[in-house]
């Protein structure tokens, strides 16, 4: 029972928000902000530093102070919206208990999530996925990474369920963890394109008949 | 059974290709063809008339003596993409016979078509999708028709499988047919990143075990 309260909410590079602080001044936190605004509407290829200075009303020189280069930002940019996913997402889910319940907030919450970036593009790392795929390199590896994290969280959840007995001690865990991520990443171009909220009403239907059917 | 044979594929707007042909000129063909390359990499938007017209060693007004805009040549660039999607993975699916192994050919087309675009961004549809999400307009508007005419296809796939009696009385089949739909998007977002055919097996045993599920 101690492993199953557990669950353990990888961090984003660079330590806590607290430790990011230390390390940096909050000029650098308002660059990242703002191209983290600016690459969701047009993509962290489309965003230039010249852009983000402006919106700051700063020289590109300043910028150049916090970030050698346009790849230190959008990386950056990237660790920000993976900080901003597990502290929408997978932190309030902590609050669940775990189990298939947990399974289920992490998932509500990330359903919410995209439902809140309505007119940003949606799901940050779908729009990212679909940016960099014919461009290898460290953005691709990092958000290839980052995709792992997120399915590891979920398996990690629904093993907890299994270990807890909700879930028979064969389920594929993997497998459903896998088909829950999928399926909201395909429920996200969906309503992206459609705007219409049935859709998450079917992907909700879709899910509870799924882990219905391998409940104990 | 007489209607059951009768999965009527959507033809594109402009009709048949053989119509198209006589409608329009082989060097509209070979701008539409241009264009729909150059969007597939990047994007309906991203790509220009100056490209098209460099790429064939054109002028602009050559482009412009076929298509008064370049929002008329995007729709029409819309319009031989699911046309290439018809032929690639609807007219290949009623090949098999009716019912679930129809649908079934058709879902293995659409991942076999996403798998050939491996290189070019995957599915077309999905990547504009996320593109348009946050431009009202034609495009928009014609896009979400193409979506709701392939969530069509394949639920009169299914409607058939229910009159051949290979699902119960009271499948679902509009649920079935968005679920089946989304879990590709989401495979191809996931296979865009990962480039893992593993992806596609695992969707296989996802789309096998649900249909499994409602199989009489």
């Amino acid at each position: 029972m101690a492993r199953t309260a557990a669950t353990k909410v990888a961090r984003p590079r660079g330590g806590t928000p607290e430790r990011m602080k230390q390390n940096g001044s909050s000029t650098r936190q308002e660059i990242v902000t703002t191209s983290l605004r600016l690459a969701a509407l047009q993509g962290l290829s489309g965003m230039t530093l010249g852009q983000v200075a402006t919106a700051l009303r700063m020289s590109k020189a300043g910028i150049y102070a916090h970030f050698s280069s346009k790849q230190e930002l959008q990386l950056a940019t990237l660790e920000a919206a993976y900080a901003a996913f597990l502290e929408e997402v997978a932190v309030p889910a902590l609050a669940a208990p775990p189990g298939l319940a947990r399974v289920l907030a992490m998932l509500d919450g990330y359903v919410a999530y995209i439902q809140a970036r309505k007119d940003r593009g949606g799901c940050f790392f779908t729009s990212l996925a679909l940016e960099f795929d014919g461009r290898p390199g460290e953005i691709r590896d990092r958000l290839f990474a980052l995709r792992e994290a997120r399915i590891g969280l979920i398996e990690t959840m629904l093993a907890e369920a299994r270990e807890l007995g909700e879930l028979g001690p064969d389920a594929d865990v993997r497998q459903l963890a896998f088909e829950a991520i999928t399926l909201t990443l395909g429920a996200n171009v969906d309503f992206m394109l459609s705007q219409n909220p049935e859709v998450f009403e079917r992907w909700r239907r879709a899910l509870t008949l799924r882990l219905d059917g391998v409940r104990r």
